[in-house]
């Protein structure tokens, strides 16, 4: 249970990190959307092991293949389905981890949910699982595009340990993100934060970080005013994803330091269309967007595979020491800011077909 | 759509804060567990409006009845529902509201998303919607104490504003946090809380702050390790709670600044069962439970509503000034207390279910 | 679980024949539809008990209340929850159920399913749980008016015992149908329907029959090509309801006595739109409602409960005696045309807007 | 949508006929159920085209691959992937159902529906689609013999076009099902209905017949009372197969011939448990199982594809003929005993899983 995402754009993913491979099956995409694996590859490609030195090296090309669903280049409303084989895939580096929990791994927890697990690698906790995730939101974007044409969803890397950026939200373009390696589009802070992600690897232990994400042109009137308001849908999405530890929406916690009178954000008329003067809101009010735009930080731990030997005990209790030697990232977020878009992306589509099912034709 | 929560502890809320009425529909419940009104009763006190001097003076006694599925004072397993006649409504005070939009309400955005709104008092985005979920929590302890009998879930207010308090976290019981009308456990920085609400009253404004929740003696195992993390289902579950703008479990955005070598919890034996050294996992590895205490922290936004006069436009664009008038929170964070327990109890409840449909029995 | 129909027009019954009352609440019903109890009462007395000579002649008003949802006449794109009171209950005509298993009664199975079940009275198992669905139908049919106009949906009787009515089906209205008591536009056949019941009934015995339904006007493209086909949701929808033993859309059962050649319904131009020549398909290929009336009959079994006494046992294993002593329905029929309806409704209402999500706007 | 069924066994199917392949992934497994492809295999020899000389010539060998949730032989709790690709394919022989829409095929709606379809063969409404149920199903029946060690299924032939088998229902065994190649248990009848299947290919048509299937030895306390009723859902998978027409249950239609005195089935000690002394229920009561044998009946329509010339109309209006050349099932019934059998036991799987959830431990 709890493999799938989305009410009308409906996700499920499987596959482990090592065995037969990794896919998902979206149901409840519109027809007649265009769609080629190029265009799912490209996203993959972004997400993809070994694709700077300061990602894991693992040499996966993460080729998708659409196995079904599409016909003569274009959706046909039926189950698209896109299939990524493992390849570099080496279980022999992980047998040591037969009878060893590695800590704050989800070694002991799949042991004491399932009483079983494929021990040769993460298994389903791998961040191999988000692969299913990005090829559904690149489908997602697809259709995003076509129902809110100057839609744009942009996450970048804002902090890495101690090392903030400083980075204009509003104005930040994917191509800039896309500049350094490590998607910070502050190219000074770009250039620390590779320095200390290279120095922490060499050192044998992590680090975490916060990505910021913004959605812009999003319409007014997409999200649910209970228990599936925008920003809780964007909490689970992001929280779903592997090494996540807060989200905040607009001003997030630091709302808790404001009065109301300085955070409400007043209307204004701007053209044609109602606006507000600021934006705490952060783009959705009771649950529902507001039309300004939404954005969000979300908080990751530094990486719990480390190269620095641990104390740990094994599933029989002994106690025993640990050191990774499996390929593994210093620092995740750089190869998390395609999964934060895309999990926005999936959000965001569910939600647009969900208010098209009720709104006035 | 989006009023149902849960996959097999499904809780359905409706009403508005001005009408017949609110109350929630709880299918799933177990057969054979003890329940009264006044179970739920007790509960819904906690969350009342006019239970002291800091909260809205509304009078609404909030009196609950079982319509259905309760019978000789055991659930029969069919759809209970609970419903609360709404009583002390003042639609005459909200008549301002039908053309004007309140800043950082829901006014706007229900307008845009439906095309219609009630605009006598809150509507379904009224902190009154809350009333079903606390009712429907108060089922879910119920069933949670029948599965894991030492289990406990205990909210309370560690900032307002700028004061923050000083808790220990492991140790902090409910007759504590209730010991306070602030319910905040750390006496000194509740006194300072309140004197801090009183006047931020007086000055026609409003204040924000964090709730912190920590649930103890939750078994390992529960959870689903993609989409429906057990994290990902409480910030879910937080951030759709009105007001709320951030989550963070275990060391949430600390996390970021810390090495992997720090923030690993290591394994060790603890008497005949497995346990971590530190617990910056927040009891959740994997998005499963570990068997360690559950904490997580929520990010409440300064109440919207306040008395001072502001900017807006009315729904034809017309520039306008608004002065609240209805009666409300100068800080919804003493009432949130109940609704954050109320949450995790929802969300613990359903993953307990969930896991012992695929438990070896 | 189980209490709740449809993926977008959502519908949660719930109650006991004994107990507070019954109801529902429907989620997803799109905003700004004209709404009164009114236009619910008209429905919910065509199903109520004590309606004619024929049916129980328990004495129910089943007043309805609006609780949530609507304002000033019209739905607000929030949860609808329409409320009936139960006021002729007689629970100590039940007394003798406490213990004993009626034949064909669901006794058995909830004291098997749950360790307990409401004895005073069908509980949720009672044809009083239909109420929330019709009142939810009342709705759907306001929906379903909204976006096609011209749509028709007419159930009645067309077999009761041994008595075949003679009907066009293609022409059937439904002020035939509510011209007699039994719902059989067949006025011959009615007679001798009705005159059967009673003698039935001074006999101490009950009846079945068959109740056929038609939906004109349904456009092509309502359905979903696999397990949610419109004949797989509506087989589902009416073996849903109290007493049904069998349901055949179309040609039904007498399709498997043709070939293929004589079966096949062949396409034809009719004026702009593309139609079938013969309709033994009833309205649906592949799952998908094609534009030519829809058709379906349902088999409904002789009431369980009889006067004349049966052989039983208890709870605990004894052999005993029973005779009915409640008030029932010698025939549920003419009191099911009004359900097969209301079923019908909800399916091709949540259809619609399934289609509608994914349908060019 | 509409490509899931189940809510604890959840199966997502996807695939058409021409494309990549066709698969299935079942979401909700138990952990550490021991499965291997041999056994999937089986179930899907039992569906595959080109088994006997009175099924399609199609040659698929249908090989199947499990690509994920399987370790070392054991379920591990995450979900499991099957798929199986197309290889006899034959795009050509469709390339006149480009612009033809075939009588009583699901062409005409699909493009109604979505605006676009594989026409390349059935797509979607291909009975290829069959294959992730039979997989699922094959899994399903590991999981159900796991929690109730006797239970069965059997599916068998009962009658084709006039032709009406003599079975004694509560003893026929899968053995006598599997030993004719039409898949009827009464030898003789079945020398009959081989000798018509023959001559009516050889004519150019095609015939319909009923498939009955019985499941013993299922626990009482399976279902849900109200919409998820056992039997409703039985309805709903049976008519979710493809060229199925009507559904009957225990007494079925002839139930509507009789009166409650005859029909009710008297509760009657039985060793230490509690049975019915007739079994019109058909082993289901409010929903519920009872205990008894659950059997039930499915109309399946003759095969809409058939050799001899048929008058039709091409998607621009114009009046055609048409006759099939593709290669196709003379008559289903045969390959659709193992598809009835294998929606049975995910219906049963689900509920039984569902039931598991709620029942004390």
């Amino acid at each position: 249970m709890g493999n799938t995402f989305g009410q009308l754009f409906r996700v499920t993913t499987f596959g482990e990190s090592h065995g037969g491979g990794i896919g998902v099956v979206v149901d409840g995409c519109p027809p007649r959307i265009a769609l080629s694996s190029a265009e799912i590859q490209r996203e993959l490609d972004r997400r993809r092991p070994g694709q700077s030195r300061i990602t894991t090296q693992r040499k996966e090309p993460d080729r998708c293949e659409i196995v079904s669903g599409v016909f003569e280049g274009k959706t046909l409303g039926t189950p698209i389905t896109v299939l990524v084989r493992n390849e570099d895939a080496r279980p022999e580096a992980y047998e040591a981890m037969r009878e060893t929990f590695r800590p704050s791994h989800a070694d002991f927890t799949y042991q004491a949910k399932y009483g079983i697990r494929n021990w040769q690698g993460g298994g389903r906790a791998s961040a191999r699982e988000t692969i299913g995730r990005v090829a559904a939101a690149a489908i997602a974007r697809k259709v995003l595009t076509t129902l809110f044409p100057k839609i744009e969803i942009v996450a970048f890397v804002t902090q890495i340990h101690e090392i903030v950026a400083k980075i204009n939200r509003s104005k930040v373009k994917t191509a800039e993100v896309e500049a350094t390696i490590v998607r910070c589009p502050d190219k000074t802070a770009a250039k620390n934060m590779i320095d200390l992600i290279e120095q922490t690897r060499a050192a044998g232990d992590s680090l975490g970080g916060v990505i910021e994400c913004i959605a812009r042109n999003v319409p007014a009137g997409l999200g649910e005013p209970v228990f599936d308001k925008l920003e809780a849908d964007l909490a689970k999405a992001m929280l779903s994803l592997p090494a996540t530890k807060g989200f905040e929406v607009g001003s997030g916690f630091s709302a808790t330091r404001m009065c109301g009178s300085e955070h409400n954000d007043a209307f204004e008329k701007r053209g044609r269309h109602i606006g507000t003067r600021t934006n705490f809101s952060g783009g959705i009010q009771g649950g529902i967007s507001n039309g300004e735009d939404i954005y969000f930080r979300v908080a990751f731990k530094p990486t719990a595979t480390i190269a620095r030997e641990q104390d740990t005990i094994t599933s029989s209790g002994k106690k025993t020491k640990l050191a990774a030697r499996g390929r593994h990232d210093p620092c995740v977020l750089p190869r998390a800011v395609p999964m934060v878009e895309a999990m926005t992306a999936l959000v965001l589509c569910d939600h647009a077909l969900r208010q098209k099912a009720i709104a006035k034709s």
